[in-house]
């Protein structure tokens, strides 16, 4: 399934909007956050790299657009979101090992962890940066404030998940409830102040800020549980990351969790997820477990409900049909995709 | 040297503001932190290390006071200051591979680097939301929003400092000059963002605020070249930092530049700091050419140039006698501490 042509309507202008943030930064060390965006090569050559999606920019975007609001204000908010989204990458792949992302080498395969953590600092700041234009866009002090705290609080929500992500990787006993917590945070966070962002900008009221935030929320969880279908059953080739990367770093992952809780499958797969390293056959071996007990058919189910209910949080808000299809659009695409 | 008794005087104003930005983060992600800032052994229970000097935090307060604003206003301000510098402490552990921090194991010695990450993104993230609670002390949405600005401006130039810092540990070609620049943003941008904060918040105007940021990015020139001082010559018991480690890291500290600007000196200096791996006598050798071109006086000649160009920053603004005592007693206190 292609993206939405919102995707590409957008791309452009989120684009622009990007490399004007980086206008002015011309040290070596934002070279690095350049690279990881597909701009340049290593050496700082031009890049044929890709910048991802732009799925929570582009989130920003609709939802700003479904109260009414002027995209072209809400331009810094979007991409200050997606650099957020780029600045927590940078520094999972340190601390997942992934040496690629986005058919590339990782920030930190190529310069080392102790610059990558300064290159994934230095992207969370520069994310501050571009938000700071929404007052030459017409936002008020206020609302510009406010949109900055709303970050900080999206910042921290999506560390305390990547915390409670990698304390899972040493715990079998993690349950579908705590798995949801975890993904409420790591991603869910980040598209709901993504699309509560957007509502700001537009001067939605509390009631519409809100519904639009748990809509962006809950299309976060419904993306991370396709995201892990994808990691275990998608095309490296298509999905630019390395297959079974998850399943080696026992990942508790919605398919994984699933499985664990079947009695026909529980067993072996404790024991496979309780060995120091799962690798080579062990991968097969855990794949052909999740397969037996039909793992990616619970997930899909999961990943429907959840954008079902985040269709249901705009519901009450009586959006021009426009607007709704176009948040309709984005929701169907992230359950369906295969990239 | 002890510290002047405006830090014991702050101190405990200060704290209380530091606790209080942790209220309501309970996940055990912000007990590393508060391992970190000594409330807590690693273990969760009440820990007895210290928080630092307060420096930044001291310096936020003693220039808000010297405008005639009300230091209560200031103290968000302060403690977000504090949370900052420990911010990038947890990172520059990691990246330093240091085991050791005011006589305590680092974060990522006792959680292991991936989770370090995420104490110290967390800590950034809390200083955020410390600096919020200057609007609920009469501080307008616009000098706010400027606070924020600032702030993430200097984390900005931190970040590009600890870049430079790590760069140059693979180059000998450092001269007095690059190191300047980078101490002024590894150390001196958030001593400069305490003060101007400070003034900030005091309602000082732009001609005021850019003489005390300029007061602290001296003060901060002068901090750092007597802390690396302290790191080869000072009393590890006192500093809480095992002494020699700038120098196993090849670090390119004042005395380590001015040696290698030394004819008498370069050519064995350098052929020490080419080795893959700079260790136990090899340090001693090290100490033994910077004591033999009296690398420590020069350093204290430099610092306490940039003590007076503090000084003659903030000669200018015609302060009070007592506000002139204050920041002239912490400018001294800074070139002849100890630890």
């Amino acid at each position: 399934m292609d993206p939405p042509s919102v995707f590409e309507e957008y791309r452009e202008e989120v684009d622009a909007e990007l490399r004007a943030a980086f206008d002015g930064y011309s040290s070596p060390l934002y070279d690095m956050l350049r690279y990881h965006l597909g701009w340049l090569t290593p050496e700082g050559r031009a890049g044929n790299g890709t910048v991802g999606k732009g799925l929570r920019s582009t989130l920003c975007l609709l939802a700003c657009e479904a109260l009414g609001g002027d995209r072209w204000a809400a331009l810094p908010a979007a991409a200050t979101v997606d650099l957020i989204h780029n600045y927590s990458l940078i520094h999972d792949d340190i601390q997942d090992r992934d040496l690629e992302r986005r058919h590339r080498p990782t920030v930190w395969a190529v310069w080392g962890e102790a610059q990558a953590i300064n290159a994934g600092s230095a992207m969370r700041q520069l994310a501050g940066v571009a938000l700071r234009k929404l007052v030459c866009r017409g936002v008020s002090s206020e609302a510009a404030l406010r949109a900055s705290w709303l970050l900080d609080d999206g910042c921290l929500r999506l560390i305390e998940g990547q915390w409670l992500d990698i304390s899972y990787e040493q715990s079998l006993d993690v349950g579908v409830g705590e798995y949801m917590d975890m993904i409420s945070l790591k991603t869910g966070a980040l598209m709901g102040c993504a699309a509560e962002l957007g509502a700001l900008v537009a001067g939605g009221d509390e009631i519409a800020r809100a519904a639009l935030r748990r809509y962006g929320l809950n299309l976060g969880l419904a993306f991370q549980i396709r995201d892990d279908v994808l990691g275990i059953w998608g095309d490296g080739a298509r999905t630019g990351k390395p297959c079974g990367s998850d399943i080696r770093r026992k990942k508790k992952t919605f398919p994984v969790i699933y499985a664990l809780q079947q009695s026909a499958s529980s067993e072996e797969l404790r024991r496979l997820y309780s060995l120091p390293v799962v690798k080579g056959e062990d991968v097969d071996a855990v794949v052909s477990i999740l397969d037996a007990v039909d793992a990616q058919a619970a997930a899909r189910r999961a990943a429907e409900e959840y954008r079902e209910r985040a269709m249901a949080e705009i519901a009450p808000l009586s959006l021009s049909s426009r607007a709704q299809a176009g948040l309709e659009e984005i929701a169907g695409f992230l359950v369906e995709r295969s990239h």
